[in-house]
């Protein structure tokens, strides 16, 4: 189809029309292109998020291994929140009426990083470690209600 | 008591002695006493220093009234801990298999901080508004064996 002189000007101004602003419009488009994408890549990261695991252990010691037991769990809690990226806080403590009786409050960034923290060498060395010297453990999966600390402790 | 001349000569040598070094002596002995007061003030705030008061609270609350209760702790927890410099962390979880069972892991600066938590309005106003949703409450004061977190949590 042959195209009439009136419609090539217009398609001239057009052109020259878009040309004007062929920068701004790209930026426009790339701009909305981008946000686009990160709205579905949040909305993704979010649905796909896993919830946290957090559990306490209920551990009833030997009372005449009560000291090794705690060193031995204290070396096993510091290497797994230093050297575990989804190791986030353990917390072991014992009841000042009753020194044997210890609870573990533990946060994993979800269930495969306590999968993989059962894994390692460390774990396993407390484990073994302790093996005669705990006579009761009692694992209790737990979901949070609110978990507030201050900034720096 | 006179002095002799050969005494005098040498008083006179060591004073040219101790004037001659003492900018740097007096430098040294800032230094001495700066760094002995320091120490003190160390120990002395090491062995003032209070421990940190750390409980578990075992709640049992009536399963009818279980979301109002989860409310009320939620709302009495993010106040304490915004609000008070004493409360460092309070952590409330329910167990997955008992969902009436609510455990709350808190710590105190020391046990003056506890003593003035329980004083406060927000405090009060969470007792009065769960009086009547707690079946059964256990406070159990605990010491610490580790307490292990990442630095960013």
């Amino acid at each position: 189809m042959k195209l009439k002189p009136r419609s090539i000007s217009r398609y001239r101004f057009q052109k020259n029309y878009e040309v004007k602003f062929r920068k701004p419009q790209r930026r426009l488009a790339t701009a909305l292109v981008a946000f686009t994408l990160m709205m579905f890549s949040q909305l993704s990261a979010f649905s796909q998020e896993k919830p946290r695991m957090i559990r306490i252990a209920r551990i009833v010691v030997d009372s005449a291994q009560l000291e090794n037991y705690k060193a031995a769990l204290r070396e096993g809690i510091e290497t797994a929140v230093r050297v575990e990226p989804g190791v986030l806080s353990l917390s072991a403590v014992y009841e000042k009426q009753h020194p044997t009786h210890v609870t573990v409050f533990e946060i994993y960034a979800d269930e495969d990083a306590y999968k993989a923290h059962i894994q390692t060498a460390h774990f396993k060395k407390y484990k073994n470690t302790v093996k005669d010297m705990v006579k009761s453990l009692e694992l209790v999966d737990v979901s949070p209600i609110a978990m507030e600390a201050k900034p720096k402790m």
